[in-house]
């Protein structure tokens, strides 16, 4: 893409609405403009973002469930048979349509695809059954704050599980626990697995992913060495390994603070090796047996023929917020520093010296080498300043800047810088397919 | 994909609710089910066919405009200004949030797009700028029906585009004109374009695009030989090619009801190439100039200097809707006939004898073979009769078929059937590689 078609408002200043780090660079880098409280539109570099993650979060999530897509609009009634219509409060927004029907839109789908499982499935010969989607959700937050981290609509990705057993629905949590640690790694956030509150999804048991990052909204406290702690190479098949990682995981002491105990906290960890920071919640994953099931009638015929309620469990990854929280962990003073798995351009191309015909050749030349080659490439081809050019590259954080000027052209050379490392090597110009290559 | 890990809820029997065959077709084949009136959830198979069409409208789009994404929720405050917010009438899902501010779920993205313009984009220099999203939308039908084709919840493709002259942006609406045939043609639909009235849009200029289908809703009076025009290969960048191909296909006579007039059409079509018939409207051009740029201030400073509202124009493709239409138009009496580009998977493979080990173990062989490949497959592999699984895979429409059996096995065969002629050939086992080659 070259940067004179590309509708990128980057702003020079700070915008004072913005409070933290995150929502400040998605503003400044032209990502997301907001358009009412809480409520966001992505411009096309934020999209790139979003799309990059879901991706991500696509390929690892087939390998253990099906996707499909329930709407966004939900009927009450469902939500009154599960007895959730009045409990969830006024974070729920619901309206009535010109038939006078009650609607919501939905902050969650557990009713929802609870209710396609009962009209659809009725043996336990059709499970387990893993389903997912990834969908907009509404929650009318009485303070958005925090940009996309906060937002009012925000795109998630909702997984349910439906087992015959609670024995098959812990190894569905299990699963989806490993799915989760591989999801975040691929994103380079290190995710940290708390001890959870079920709040109004409900169940006794749940473990929260927190990113650790000074702008998250909850306090957490951890044993150090949790942090070491590497993703095996485990198969889905192998529930016995997923297993033992889970307990791995959870054996070190780490909590959000509505499930912190001091005292256990001084006992259990030793002084060197306590950390107290703060996170931010990314994914959450719900075991809640059949407390959907029995109110909305999911239930299968069992081997033994007696017509049993399913074990349900839920897994949720906030998408959206997660273009904030890689931000968040991501970045330095001069702005975003994407990890390359979620970037939305690879590699950007400088021309330091618009006018000067041998950089304008060169850098023509590269770009078209990497369009070639299908890399994801931004090329700053305005008739701008050197400096405004390379301070907006190093803005929106493209992990790879290719720096065409005059002086380097006259030895031969073009530059390569990480954005990440700030690293600049110089490059001979008949290199330039190997050095692109070994980036690819 | 197995066919028993699939969440495939196919039907035997016609459902009572469905009037028209892609409502009953998308039902039976377990593609969709509605969760409220005019509401549906997507399940599996409906999904990827879906995600196929947007693939296709996206390849086409992005080659004239850039992909950004507008949340499902907008404010009234810029409907109020441009007008439309009374106008709109019911159709017009409002209701107001936890702190009594009123909100919509956006119908239409006009308002919000020139809104985004205006706070972003000052000068000519920026133009021409043309912008799209795929987003769900919601209009509160009165009487929502034929599932998909005239839902409630419903996703379109919708484009803006913001030109400094009349003269460039009737350019982009040739150009936007040009990607919908290709659009409609890549996914094997004739569409037709029919000057059209602009209703709540405004503007006047517009074309519909009709897919000529039994079950359409609107009449559409035909001068036949536009069906013979083929689309020629004409550049993006060709303004001059593209305009004389709209001319020209404009030329013919084509009128849906709001705009035929019978004296007109009996006086300019010859008796022999009148054609009457049904239509579904699947996209609409609109071209308004400054409608929506002169309430909303979306000015640019120009060339001489002067403060000027840009030309705009707004493309509509029905995304959701599509999916119906391309049924309507692909069907026989089995079931769905999916053209290859939109289908959920290219091959089906269906183990006529589940209990033989040769079937079974070639059965095994040829799916492995097609993953290995990377080619979308289904592979039914339940222990069902063979009557069952055949009427299944008619019924669900994937475009070749695969069957393994004892009978053609003894003679080293298997066939494979084309599932829109009913076409069946033989072919040795020892060709199997070929043979799919072919079809990739």
């Amino acid at each position: 893409m070259k940067r004179s078609n590309l509708f990128l408002p980057t702003l020079k200043e700070n915008p004072t609405e913005a409070k933290i780090t995150s929502h400040r660079l998605m503003l400044r880098s032209g990502m997301v403009r907001q358009s009412s409280s809480g409520i966001y539109s992505w411009l096309p570099m934020g999209l790139k973002v979003l799309k990059n993650i879901e991706k991500i979060i696509r390929l690892e999530q087939d390998l253990i469930a099906q996707e499909l897509l329930m709407p966004t609009i939900q009927d009450s009634e469902i939500w009154k048979k599960s007895g959730r219509f009045n409990d969830y409060g006024k974070e729920m927004l619901t309206f009535i349509d010109r038939h006078e029907h009650q609607l919501l839109y939905g902050p969650t789908n557990e009713e929802l695809i609870t209710d396609i499982f009962s009209k659809n499935i009725m043996s336990y010969k059709s499970l387990p059954l893993c389903l997912y989607h990834i969908q907009w959700k509404f929650r009318d937050e009485i303070r958005p704050r925090f940009g996309v981290m906060r937002g009012r609509e925000f795109l998630m990705k909702d997984a349910y599980s439906f087992d015959i057993s609670k024995e098959d629905a812990i190894k569905c949590y299990n699963r989806m626990f490993l799915s989760y640690l591989r999801i975040f790694n691929k994103m380079e956030l290190k995710a940290i697995p708390v001890s959870a509150d079920t709040g109004p999804i409900g169940g006794d048991l749940s473990h929260e992913f927190i990113i650790l990052a000074d702008t998250g909204e909850s306090e957490v406290y951890l044993d150090k060495n949790i942090l070491k702690e590497e993703i095996p190479n485990i198969n889905y098949n192998d529930s016995k390994g997923i297993s033992k990682l889970v307990d791995t995981l959870t054996s070190f002491y780490a909590a959000a603070d509505d499930k912190y105990d001091e005292e256990e906290y001084m006992n259990i960890v030793n002084e060197n090796n306590r950390l107290k920071t703060k996170g931010i919640e990314v994914g959450h994953l719900f075991y809640f047996g059949s407390k959907y099931s029995i109110p909305l009638e999911a239930k299968v015929n069992s081997k033994e023929g007696k017509v049993v309620p399913v074990e349900m469990g839920s897994y949720g990854i906030g998408v959206s917020r997660l273009v904030g929280a890689i931000i968040d962990a991501h970045h330095d003073d001069k702005g975003i520093c994407w990890p390359e798995s979620v970037s939305p351009f690879l590699i950007g191309i400088v021309n330091l010296r618009q006018n000067d015909i041998e950089c304008s050749n060169l850098s023509d030349t590269i770009y078209n080498n990497l369009l070639s080659k299908d890399v994801s490439v931004l090329y700053d081809d305005r008739d701008e300043g050197a400096g405004i050019k390379l301070a907006e590259m190093d803005l929106i954080g493209v992990p790879w800047q290719i720096r065409i000027g005059p002086r380097g052209i006259k030895n031969g050379n073009f530059e390569l810088l990480q954005r990440k490392t700030g690293d600049i090597t110089e490059i001979k110009v008949k290199d330039m397919e190997k050095t692109i290559n070994k980036l690819l």
